[in-house]
């Protein structure tokens, strides 16, 4: 696979600290399901549907407004703004690399992004559509999708399962590879600072990469439905507990009702992290400064100097990737007449 | 310019009727103001002005959200959907072809392109910005911005005054040539059905075209600032004016506060008129059949045939062109710190 091992590409120039760990550059293609191989054409009728506000019952809200590729998938709030200016309590997570999870949302409560694609639309405060049905409705009602959906999957497939299909696929082609990071992993020493590279050395020294390890810095690699969860704050006993609010959200439990699942959350991801501000579940963190001392003190229950700080967030700038350039697809027109729901 | 008259590129073809009136192609470029060449990179950083979020106060609407260049470049809604879920009494006009009105908005309020972008940037109900200056702190926050500002403009040009600039260089680019109707009238005899020159015929034998008339079908040439204003509607003694509210706005009457401007506003565009549902200032009219139907009796206080009006709508479908590819902008990070103004 694309698994690197730092000690035999590089033997001899990270430190012994930062030598204990596996270091692996982000693969260049996603896995993808048996039953979903991607396809260009699914990859181009997904991309539509992704970027599709009508797919909301006010037809301003589509899945890009909250995990905008413009951007650092993500929608920079610390709570996304679905239908009628609602919002929630959590934080996007970026759409970049989702695709290297074992499963999606913050709670884990969807396994592939099959499944989570399909929950924002019919979420009330989010897409706000009543149903799948209504939703298939609107896409019905446009007649240009048919096409589409035929070359994608055959006659007859406009249905909400290959919607959704489509519009995995269409994710799992959102990858930034070539970070400095991995530029520098595949033996590129010149890839990262001298400063970034004492912050990978801070990074796995502090035990960050106990969870954060991986390609996608999200954890292990697991089987789908698996999920890496761990427990946010793990160590409750300190001022930003309560300043940034951390234990108000109960994750993981509040899916499945477990108690030892309270305040249980996916790894998320550290790729492109320079570029989701605000920070954490609840985007209560708005710098990626304050996100860093956060971590380690409530994880870790260390203090961070400001040094150390500074090395490990230039570290992270060092996991910044390269966006493929997307051309904006063609919105098939609702041919003359209004098809917004509501 | 890129003016046919009819009469000399066709002649004998087009049925006496149509004859009379001068039938334009698209230019495929629109004129551009002494003071703003359009320049690439004026066009780059416009693009990304245009698409990113983050010049609002909640960090979710773009111009793109109600100008959407992936569709008609309007919303599919009757009225826009701005900050917090706040809707106004207007349909967003479509961007595509905005270059060549000599006014812009339904009620001619700004001039240029220029003028109208700063407008709903500090709208309360769309962008929500308390002012100009705080859009452009985002901007300036966002530490990306200033090169692409530079290469435009130069040193020290991060202001609001070149922001517009660039947003309406971009839109200047926003131009849908080589419809049906264009490959007709420069001579191509099979571009259009019998059926849509049938419409063709109807339209100005109807007298539709005394007011849409020109290349984008949006009335006259005429200098920046002018504006071609018509009453609407003219014929008020009809069911339609109680049924689509058609004389609850008041129109330019609202700007000028003179009673011979009430219910006065700018002809729009018919280009791509089947890709922008619903219609008229206040979209209440949900297909192009009943507006055109709408249109003949308010207007010119005529009650088409069945026949009629398809004949029409047929011809107006000639009218959507082709829409240039466009790449998605990279929108700059925020680089580790939110910046949504709210």
């Amino acid at each position: 696979m694309n698994k690197v091992i730092i000690a035999t590409v590089l033997s001899g120039f990270i430190s012994t600290q930062a030598g204990a760990a596996n270091w692996e550059a982000l693969p260049s293609t996603a896995p993808a399901p048996a039953d979903n191989p991607t396809t260009a054409a699914k990859v181009e009728l997904g991309k539509m549907l992704y970027m599709d506000p009508r797919l909301s019952s006010t037809g301003t809200v589509s899945c890009n407004s909250c995990h905008n590729v413009m951007e650092g998938g993500d929608d920079s709030r610390p709570n996304s703004m679905g239908v009628n200016g609602q919002t929630g309590g959590r934080s996007a997570p970026t759409v970049w690399n989702a695709a290297f999870y074992s499963v999606q949302f913050w709670d884990g409560r969807a396994n592939l992004l099959e499944d989570q694609a399909k929950g924002p639309i019919t979420n009330p405060i989010e897409m706000g559509m009543k149903d799948h049905d209504q939703a298939m409705h609107v896409v019905k009602t446009i007649p240009g999708y048919e096409a589409y959906f035929e070359k994608a999957f055959g006659k007859n497939s406009m249905n909400i399962v290959n919607a959704a299909k489509a519009i995995a696929a269409f994710e799992r082609t959102l990858i930034t590879p070539n970070s400095a990071y991995d530029r520098f992993v595949k033996g590129d020493k010149k890839a990262m600072t001298e400063q970034q590279q004492k912050g990978m050395n801070k990074f796995a020294e502090l035990g960050c990469n106990g969870c954060h390890s991986g390609a996608a810095f999200n954890g292990p690699k697991m089987e789908i439905g698996t999920g890496f969860f761990q427990k946010f704050p793990t160590f409750a006993d300190n001022a930003y507990v309560g300043k940034y609010k951390l234990m108000d959200d109960k994750g993981r439990g509040e899916v499945t009702g477990n108690a030892a699942d309270n305040n249980m959350f996916r790894v998320p991801t550290l790729r492109n992290i320079t570029d989701t501000a605000p920070y954490f579940h609840n985007g209560s963190v708005k710098t990626l400064d304050d996100a860093v001392r956060v971590m380690a003190k409530t994880q870790l229950n260390k203090d961070l100097s400001k040094q150390d700080v500074s090395d490990i967030v230039a570290f992270l700038g060092a996991l910044t990737g390269e966006y493929p350039e997307i051309t904006m697809p063609r919105l098939p027109a609702s041919t003359g007449s209004t098809v917004i729901a509501e």
